[in-house]
């Protein structure tokens, strides 16, 4: 009889679902669905997904073990409940997830979304074999999930990994958390972009900004990624910016931590190697000699799946 | 029958040793010597110092269970070999712990000072009750150690907890370890002095300037706290720049671990509640509010007992 569980993932912008295999770990069935913007529209689109799976006739009824969500946030994993603000989704805090799916009769586990992500790559993605991770995942902010013996480090209040909140320009730019020069102020897309639009303002040439005919407006993250592998400058100075606000943070964690490996993952972690190699120099460059010694810094290989795997995956280490 | 422990605490000053009460962790006889500066002479001066503890009737001898060995440098817990420098004691690297004191019959256990203090302040002296402890060591440099559910978190490499040398301002001032920036170089008492000789320089007028008579080598950072609590311009800009690199990287460490408290140990943590309050209030500002709102920030309470101690606990948690 197979092992297999309903992961699901709420973003920002979609709710990704998805029947996992504990076997390979792969989404054997998947279903996304656009995020509403108010809780109980999110709640019934979790269910209406949930009874869709399990209604699919993709695997018997009775193969599904439990029910895993991965959600923005800090959330009590014991409770279910979340708590501290969401600011993508308003009125998000106080819902209680398990609570969501209880009327299925599974087993629910709930944690945070870039914990349930670490777990996921550290159980079928980039990390299997490997107990002691570090994860960070660069997208509208940057989060991060800390991995010890094999298990989610939570902290004593579910508030741990908040590797985007690790302050590395002293009275920097405003964060949303209320401090300022927050690393992910700097090292997500969000920020790369405001490294982008000051530099561009600054230097008028170039094939960065030739591609944008000047229009600052046109600018895309990815444009970035293509002319740093292309070689323009001002590309070359933007994501030296971004990789060096992350790697500074970064290597703060790894001496902290000592892990055996950092898995980097979000969409920039797609663009390729040489970012990969970049970033990854940067970090080493960082980090005390007897840490970065030992450590295996790796792009994460699920992808946009990290959520969906790693929100099954909460019931196969609880 | 009395549970009892030897502990070593090797400083690059003196070596410390006592036995040490299980039930109330107290040293209930003590030895210090110089440390010498050859390893083969620290290893006699701690050989000697376990003898005589042995040998002073204090207490039966059957009653001593364990010798535990604190040390600079990263320890491998399990050989009880030192690897990396200890700049204190050239010539340290390579020597086996463990092996220092097998004559005796007893079991040894062996880590880092640091991590050792923290043991000590987490099960006799700040924290007890508190299995989840950042504890930080203001000294010569800045030194950390992390207990996670009442154990030391050493990392797959026995390098964690390098708080010191979290990156705090890239391409800032030149630390031992071969980078730029470190925290240690503005938050440790040597730090700190660098600080206040640059600042000094620049306003020769106020009580700290007039207590050294205008010589900067007659600056001790005593007077520097002394007038901190005075309300001397000078001295409150020379704590502030302190103060608020160790929070940069403490906070960051905060985020990351989410431990129930902060531990302030080393000289400088017992120069009063007005540098404590103040260096608390920095660190607080920079942390993440769901962090910060159930974090406990207490100084040290064992003093220049922490290492050896700590190192008595080795046993304990083994």
């Amino acid at each position: 009889m197979a092992d297999l569980a309903i992961g699901i993932d709420i973003g920002g912008t979609n709710i990704k679902s998805g029947i996992v295999s504990r076997e390979r770990g792969d989404v054997v069935k998947s279903i996304s669905r656009e995020t509403a913007s108010d809780p109980e529209s999110i709640s019934a689109t979790i269910r209406s997904c949930v009874e869709e799976l399990i209604e699919s006739g993709a695997v018997p009824q009775t193969d599904l073990k439990h029910i895993g969500i991965a959600s923005p946030g800090a959330v009590n994993t014991k409770s279910g409940v979340i708590f501290g603000s969401s600011p993508n989704i308003p009125g998000w805090e106080g819902t209680n997830l398990k609570d969501i799916v209880s009327e299925f009769g599974l087993p629910a586990y709930a944690d945070n979304d870039a914990n349930a992500a670490a777990l996921g790559e550290a159980m079928f993605g980039a990390g299997p074999g490997c107990k002691d991770i570090l994860y960070v995942t660069i997208g509208t902010g940057v989060g991060g999930g800390i991995i010890i013996d094999g298990e989610v480090h939570h902290g004593v209040n579910y508030g741990a990994a908040e590797i985007g909140h690790m302050i590395i320009e002293p009275g920097g730019r405003q964060c949303g958390c209320g401090n300022r020069g927050c690393m992910e102020r700097y090292a997500s897309i969000t920020g790369m972009m405001i490294t982008a639009r000051e530099m561009l303002g600054g230097r008028k040439s170039g094939k960065l900004y030739d591609s944008i005919g000047g229009n600052i407006d046109k600018l895309q993250p990815e444009m970035i990624t293509r002319e740093f592998k292309g070689g323009d400058p001002i590309a070359f100075e933007i994501i030296k910016a971004q990789a060096e606000a992350l790697a500074q943070a970064v290597s703060g964690a790894l001496n902290l931590l000592n892990p055996a490996m950092l898995i980097i993952g979000g969409a920039i972690s797609e663009s390729g190697p040489e970012y990969i190699n970049f970033l990854s120099k940067s970090i080493t460059d960082k980090t005390f000699p007897a840490v970065s010694e030992i450590l295996k810094i790796v792009p994460a290989k699920l992808g946009g799946n990290a959520g969906t795997v790693g929100a099954a995956c909460l019931g196969w280490v609880s």
